[in-house]
């Protein structure tokens, strides 16, 4: 990571929750790297529906990974948002231009969004003040065709330099395996999963559960993230971290009691 | 969890993130059993800042697990969400009434909500449709007074019962240490924490990185609930999981570029 002569290009860090060995990491620095220096620094492991977990009661190490013939990373043995906070802590020498999470293989709309940990790379960047952008591909295949993903983080780059992004704002993106439809703007559809556990016995005859299950969306709307998605294009939508239901409290009094 | 004879009876679904051995759990099910029939479904260990966090890849297990003389649990090998997902889907016989999280050792107040497993047990049990109350005492010691978090906790119960909770949103309450001074509304302050990692070298020479770090606030106000705290009183916040940022998104056109 050194700075000799390139002060002033944009340094862009890439994490993810799959592991800093996953294609989509690998897609997602290839397009990171024609918009400047790339630093990758991701879980050292599978670190996928850990949400926005951090590692408090273990210490953190850090080990260098061989991205590809030209890049090398580093592997933290923390989740998504350990990487990202201890980039900006410790690892990186000066301050990211961009953060980049993904490409996850899985979609990350509708709910999922928090249990999500591509997207808790994202958001926690955007909390230390960085502009964000967390990026999925409906497929799970490792073999997935991530060019429509890559293709929807380049325009939503290429949105984020020319218009800036307002602070506590994190843009989300989906995006199904194969070439890019479009990249539309969406909301996140309010949805639960049903049905969600399979019950089997194992061989000392100790019982045990899967989870399974199976998406409902419980909004309508052809703007929602899942519906965008069923139509063929790319979703994006921006999040935002104030849990606050405000029109909720707004209506209480002072206090309860 | 026999229900002979007690149809009638309110069935309260407690859990928690520091593990179902901790006392803050015992504390709440003490007040839950003021009000109805309690079922208390929790860690079997320590899962604190596990975030929203789900298991994807290892089976659940349940063990059962004494409470105190009078009350048996179970204890699952999963995050807090996974309790409440589990015990909605496949361990309890009737749908709760109303589901507690907590009593935590230590603050969930400003950006910690999102990193903390209590509130996410609390969040789980909204989206699945289930009045939900998250519970913590800003006292990190096993031996702290949780009197004021628990009479918090009755009278958030009674507002409940009296008010009903609309959907999607979940009660967040943080208790000071020791008797309560009054409960009151606030909302999350957008808060940050500065100076997160203390480095240091293992006796074999290697580097490591330990969590620390102190909270910074970036918001003003009386009614936030850090600063609501910091007045000796118990702050309770509605709480939602749309996380999309509404404002924005209104502003942008169908597509990008």
């Amino acid at each position: 990571m050194s700075e000799k002569g390139q002060e002033q290009k944009r340094l862009i860090l890439v994490s993810n929750d799959d592991g800093i060995f996953a294609p989509g990491i690998r897609a997602l620095a290839e397009v990171a790297s024609e918009f400047g220096e790339v630093a990758v620094i991701a879980p050292d492991r599978q670190q996928s529906a850990v949400g926005h977990a951090i590692t408090v009661s273990d210490p953190l190490r850090v080990t260098p990974f061989q991205i590809n013939s030209k890049m090398e990373g580093q592997a933290v043995n923390g989740t998504p948002a350990d990487c990202v906070k201890l980039a900006h802590d410790k690892l990186l020498r000066r301050k990211p231009d961009l953060v980049l999470s993904g490409i996850n293989h899985g979609s990350n709309a509708g709910i999922n969004i928090i249990y999500s940990g591509t997207v808790s790379a994202a958001t926690e960047a955007t909390i230390l003040g960085y502009p964000a952008i967390a990026v999925s591909c409906m497929e799970f295949s490792e073999s997935a065709d991530l060019s429509g993903a890559q293709e929807a983080t380049r325009k939503a780059i290429h949105y984020v330099l020319k218009n800036g992004l307002p602070a506590g704002i994190t843009l989300n993106i989906n995006a199904p395996g194969g070439p890019l439809k479009g990249l539309r703007w969406a909301r996140q559809a309010n949805s639960r999963y049903v049905e969600e556990y399979e019950g089997r016995v194992d061989p000392h005859n100790r019982p045990y559960f899967w989870i399974t299950g199976r998406l409902e969306i419980l909004d309508q709307g052809d703007d929602l993230d899942l519906n965008v998605l069923k139509q063929g294009y790319a979703s994006i939508t921006p999040i935002q971290y104030d849990l606050t239901a405000h029109a909720f409290y707004k209506k209480q009094d002072k206090d309860i009691g």
